[in-house]
């Protein structure tokens, strides 16, 4: 299967990770999702999970506000910290709730070291670089479960008891999402280091970033299959 | 007047800034919007350096969901960045529009230092310190402008031209997000600091912080003043 | 074996952190330093490990001359700083020249996720909060070395080659350091919310990111196990 | 007089903020300090608010480390930290102190806002961008003074009472600091923008952000003035 389009820097990103991508991309978790093996029990695991995940990544993509320097890098960022926040959190809200773990348990869930790794890895990205170290190491979770449920769509078994989890992912809003933030991705590492990113000085660095936090997405799938 | 009710920390934070308050809140730049005998001249300067304040001041609220603790601080943090970005300055836009002011000139006019001193105060209140301090260097331009606009919106000049700025800081929207802020304000600070504000070892360096905010907001207006 | 006195809020956090921290003093890693049982390949792996902890820890110290409210607080983080980048990081340096590792290896290492996970969530303490949740975080690597130094240089076998080690943090200079941090601490708590620590409201948040840095001390040991 | 040469960055930095930069380097405050003729009580008011000045400078030196991302980085900006919380801030103490001011009241005098909107200024260039931005908005501070004390050495009047001050900026360990710090900014913007710096898209930012900081020390300088 060929990648979405999800902008220039996404593809030359992914193509310089190949490795730790596909790690990520057709992790065990992910096969479980699509075929419905997953234990159930791994899945809500891995729900409250990303639940404080999302409390994270929504600070970090807040801290993408405050690194903007143009009016539509505000926005795009504004506005998905509103979705993050008022909308993805509800649905992990919503799906738990069904499986009886109230809000409140998922606020204060105690954080597992994998997840942990990931969320303050993009902050510091964030804190001790600029806007676009901050995307090269946001890029992986928002575009890789893009890819992930647009192939899991695409490829599903029928009956998986994780078909919202794969509608949500795959379905037209999150693919809209993808494809903005990746244009979002292109317009400020132009901005920044020019068309040419792959000849920036830089380049070896945001590459580093992508690579590290798509290893730390591996650690995340990997502790969510084991409750 | 009394002071409207947007809370604890604010009334306690008020009376203790109360020259500073009185200046900024009865400056000859309000007393100007009220009665109509304000240069439009002032007023189109102040909006164009107003907008500029604003893409500052959303990165202060948005580093506010960075510092978070609770999901009730995200939620509040997050949509008042969505409403900063995605609503009050389009008003800005809108009227500037309207006097032949694009929005492109808006995001790129030359900052003037007393705007830039009080946010940049602000988001290193913020950096250097937690929520509490933040807020507190948040206060006085939210809270001051809705105690403005309910003043103005009874003693206004029927026929000052500036009805739309008066209705907007002091229409019902408006005061409902002062009332939500001030409580947001009083719970981050129980939180932090428990229930006896005055009482704790730190209050009188969020007074600080709130005073100093309040002092700039002073020059803002003189600013504003002399464009 | 008593706790070494590095004052009042360790006491306080290192007795609410009980079982972590014992996983932590007495790891077996710590074990294999006593008693030179630790793999020789273990222990530079650990070494290089920890030269890539050291870089950033030194930028969470410089983080904290940035929090600091006082002359005192800015004064000790800025000589923490200085003693690590200029002195402790050489140490490192000169050990792993003598055996083969050159510093550049050691600057460019690849970072374990368990490295990693401390230092990020460290640095994430302190830009969330104030200086207060950033030493709360900061604190069990500082004082935890000082007490495994404390207990090893007294329990040591003579011939443990790992007696270079046991001698720097168990040696007077990191004592004092030890000590000197630990009022830091200290004073810094007593402004930020009183004499009484443990009564105030924001403790348990204090003492939840102290014993949480414990537990991932535990994982940068186990980590150091396996190279 | 020619530019000192500190470095690639700053003569082209320098060169694009032509009048500001007159403005600052010519400042009647500096003429004054060459020919004497400037009043006791505006020096002692300028050392008073140079001493919180350099509080904050300092905080932005420490931000530096925490962004730096090789080894001599981190060391020139840990050695500066430190210089000026342990030196360069002593200076200050021990002429205020002949002159009768204790430092007590140095550290908590009252920030005139001239002075806050320099420093937050550049600690917001630091905390919304990378090390790049932070170092265009510290270099006017840094150099400024080198070039300032280079010229007055050379230029100025046998009994100015002001000897000690461009003695101090203009002698041999300052101009040594000048040097490093130049080209310490250059090696940051060769790794982070290539060798060709003012043909990199970024380039306008920064050179905006190094002349908005000269403008904002001229504010500094006509603060000085009025006590």
């Amino acid at each position: 299967m060929t990648a979405p389009d999800y902008g220039r820097a996404f593809a030359l990103w992914r193509q310089g990770a190949a490795a730790p991508w596909q790690a990520y991309t057709r992790h065990a978790f992910v096969e479980g999702l699509k075929d419905g093996t997953l234990p159930r029990e791994s899945f809500l695991h891995y729900l409250v999970q990303d639940y404080v995940f999302l409390v994270h990544f929504s600070r970090a993509w807040a801290l993408a506000v405050t690194k903007s320097r143009t009016l539509d890098e505000m926005k795009a960022a504004a506005a998905t910290v509103n979705a993050l926040v008022n909308h993805e959190m509800q649905l992990h809200v919503t799906t738990c709730a069904e499986a009886g773990i109230p809000e409140d348990a998922l606020f204060t869930a105690t954080e597992r070291p994998e997840n942990l790794a990931y969320t303050r890895y993009v902050l510091d990205a964030g804190h001790s670089g600029d806007l676009a170290d901050l995307l090269a190491a946001l890029a992986p979770c928002v575009l890789g479960y893009g890819e992930i449920g647009t192939r899991l769509a695409a490829e599903r078994a029928p009956d998986t008891p994780y078909g919202d989890w794969i509608e949500t992912y795959g379905g037209a809003e999150y693919q809209d999402l993808c494809r903005d933030t990746g244009a979002m991705i292109d317009a400020a590492l132009a901005r920044r280091i020019g068309p040419e990113f792959a000849a920036a000085p830089r380049w070896p660095e945001l590459q580093a970033q992508f690579t590290r936090a798509t290893v730390l997405e591996v650690g995340f799938w990997d502790m969510g299959m084991t409750p």
